[in-house]
């Protein structure tokens, strides 16, 4: 912290400049530094545990919906990697190459994984023979390398990052398509419930789709510059894989048929997504369902009441240890020292404690999201904290919530859309053809943010025509800068 | 299982032929597959589960004392893995280099990380100032590529594995070593303890130390074979690596000194010590505390008592949630074949449960290790159940105990060490020289595998003349064949 006036004055700014903001809260907090390889972070232990949350919570989730971890190799060869077309496009410019090993050239160069679909499926062709193999739902949580050439962003746009890639196979379209939308509502709402994030769940464009899916879903976040992110998404990859990759079963009528095929990811992308959508001028602030310290007791002492307090702060920090209680016990630093970093570092609630609190059987509870003081009976602590910790969650959500929903706005011409992108998400009657959304992002540098899709799962229907190039609109559509 | 027969052929021959009953029953067992990727395997979901359940225990364990998960680029230039001289030596003839992304060519090759000194310690020197920031103990699990061009075996010799890797900085020497100390003593007991297999604790002779310790130390297992393997590791390194990355820091007394660090690691390697060490005839046999199904209950029934037989194995499967008990209820598949299937896959307690049980109020049990069968009343399985598998852990790690002993012999002289040296460990007088170490390995295809510690991490004195060149012996030490 030696450079702490630096620090405030970027933090400070974090309105005015996210693009100074941002790198310096990360890099302040300790949630991650840059690294020798230009483009790749380092997760420090801060950010880890931050990730280790998510990961418990979403593996939880998927574990439930009958689906097993698994690993598979790094490295694909490239012969492998061609085998569907789309896929090999949408991957290739951006693959890291191993051509040598010790001293000696490759035979063949040898991919590090950007997605693991073809080294996947080559087995699940193995594996899978009969409708008794149906479904297969496996995931992997791994590392996987995609070498953007774009300006990197820790989190937002690393060149290697962090994620969960979920590859199901089933013997049907229907059973394959009902997958895919519990997957995406199980993202949904850990991104809502768990991240305290309004998370727009949507259908991709045509032009936005995975390479190599029939069509994609995701969960949208706005960014505070109003520019929406990708987060979370869920792929329905129809046969197109498995014909490519021959996987074939033998159904219960005796014929063989292309199993039905899904993908779906959540990454390490979101950890920067729930940095700059809840910190403010003072750092981080962090939903306490995802932070890795919940709660921090900070004594209050003189050389004369040290014995007392402390003894009194032990005592809560044992009784409250369930709710992820860390006590402070540093001697080397100030109270105002550990208030200021524990703000930088997000932490939700603070406990004050000093000799007067402990005459008046009271603590001080301070809030990071709005910085409220109470004063409460250590008697009524236990209850107390739960209580504080729920409420900071439900208003980290609310206020997400309500920013994406004032930034919402729809358009009902070119105009009108063209005034209004710049900080907005647009909804917009479209046809959903690539050349009209190439247009846009040539003109405005804007694209599709996603078609609305309804709670079962309908994309909102164009009502007339699209705003674009006038031909009939074959669906609703955002459109908005973005990530 | 369309191949059974072969399968059992190939089972019955463990004793007869390990290279081939070792990766038919990997196969067979679906821990694990080859891949499209030369000496590197896939780790299916019954193999993950066990690594899940390693990582879970070590994890917490490192946790408990003090240390903290981070994540670092997989990617390292190469200008930064050279900085080490002896490190680099031991680890560029096995890395991968990535030369290429997308279609352009790199100004820098960047290698793969065989481990991750070079990355992080880069970074620990930015990280670490001063005595406040010390200790620091940090761990990865992540995968690593070793391009070795021995023969691959599944887990034991893959190109790629996982692992976890810890690097703690100290600001003593003191604190460093016990610090490795205690670190050995974790794994030791997690091998011992959870994987049920007899461990050696030694120290590595100078040959086999890690490239770039001061001293290594490691845990040694017994493969079936009688040759060693060595186990998860923890290494001294002195300064030497904060010399050579520049960690330095200020002390209590305001001078500038270089750190003290230490590493440690173990892998999926185990796995694969697991599976040689426990297996049979009839296929994997795993120790209850790492097995993905602890218990398995296979009901029998024809269509008359089915409705019956069930509703009691549901009853029986949910009373029972905490043991891990899973509910065999696939209609396809007859009793018989379950039974050999979950034999093969190793479940160390079989339950069956068929009409007439159910008239007697009782149970069949059947053990995995020993094929014994016993009846168990149904009011009493809640407390047979954890005793048997207690039983069952205990028996297996008394079995390997057993075996390590009666393989470990002493040998006065070179004649009688090579008479023994074949299936067993011998211990003999040694001077430590590498130059001595390998004439054996020329000349009898063994080395060293440890000098014992005791549990005061006491290295055995020598107490006469090498064995090898008559020079003053300056230890004891191990010599066996290895994997």
């Amino acid at each position: 912290m030696a450079d702490k006036e630096k620090l405030t004055q970027a933090l400070q700014a974090k309105k005015a400049n996210m693009d100074d903001w941002y790198p310096e809260v990360i890099l302040k907090s300790e949630l991650a530094d840059y690294s020798k390889v230009s483009g790749c972070i380092v997760l420090r232990p801060y950010g880890y545990a931050i990730w280790e949350k998510i990961v418990a919570v979403v593996d939880e989730k998927l574990k439930k919906m009958g689906v097993k971890n698994c690993y598979f190799p790094l490295l694909i060869p490239e012969s492998l990697l061609a085998k569907e077309q789309e896929h090999v496009k949408g991957f290739t410019p951006e693959v890291a190459w191993v051509t040598e090993t010790g001293n000696s050239k490759l035979d063949e160069k040898l991919a590090i994984r950007p997605t693991s679909e073809t080294i996947m499926y080559d087995s699940y062709s193995k594996w899978i023979q009969s409708w008794r193999d149906l479904p297969l739902k496996l995931n992997q949580w791994n590392n996987v390398v995609r070498w953007e050439f774009k300006h990197p962003k820790p989190f937002l746009r690393s060149r290697e990052f962090l994620w969960n890639e979920g590859h199901t196979v089933f013997a049907s379209e229907k059973e394959a398509i009902k997958d895919s939308q519990e997957v995406l509502d199980m993202y949904h709402n850990f991104v809502e419930e768990y991240m305290a994030l309004a998370g727009a769940k949507v259908k991709k464009s045509e032009n936005e789709k995975f390479a190599g899916a029939v069509y994609s879903m995701s969960v949208e976040c706005m960014m505070p510059d109003g520019k929406m992110i990708q987060g979370p998404d869920s792929h329905f990859d129809g046969q197109k894989f498995a014909k490519a990759y021959d996987i074939k079963f033998l159904n219960k009528d005796g014929k063989m048929e292309h199993a039905w095929q899904n993908t779906f990811a959540i990454s390490w992308r979101m950890i920067g997504v729930l940095v700059a959508s809840h910190g403010d001028d003072r750092g981080l602030v962090l939903p306490p369902k995802l932070a890795p310290i919940p709660v921090v007791i900070v004594p209050i002492y003189k050389d004369d009441t040290k014995k007392e307090v402390m003894k009194k702060a032990e005592e809560i920090s044992k009784e409250m240890k369930k709710f992820g209680v860390h006590l402070d016990d540093r001697e080397e630093y100030t109270p105002g020292w550990k208030f200021n970093e524990w703000e930088l570092k997000g932490v939700p609630l603070r406990i004050e404690i000093g000799p007067k609190d402990i005459e008046k059987k009271s603590v001080v509870l301070v809030r990071r999201d709005t910085g409220e003081k109470s004063f409460v009976k250590m008697s009524e602590l236990k209850d107390k904290v739960p209580e504080v910790l729920d409420a900071i969650q439900k208003n980290l959500f609310e206020k997400s919530k309500k920013f994406l929903e004032e930034r919402t706005k729809t358009a009902k011409t070119y105009a009108e859309m063209k005034k209004l992108v710049d900080g907005n998400r647009v909804l917009v009657d479209f046809c959903n053809e690539p050349a009209c959304e190439e247009k846009v992002k040539g003109e405005l540098s804007a694209k599709t943010t996603g078609i609305p899709l309804d709670d079962k799962f309908n994309a909102a229907k164009g009502t007339g025509k699209c705003i674009i190039c006038g031909k009939p609109a074959t669906c609703k559509a955002y459109f908005s800068k973005s990530y």
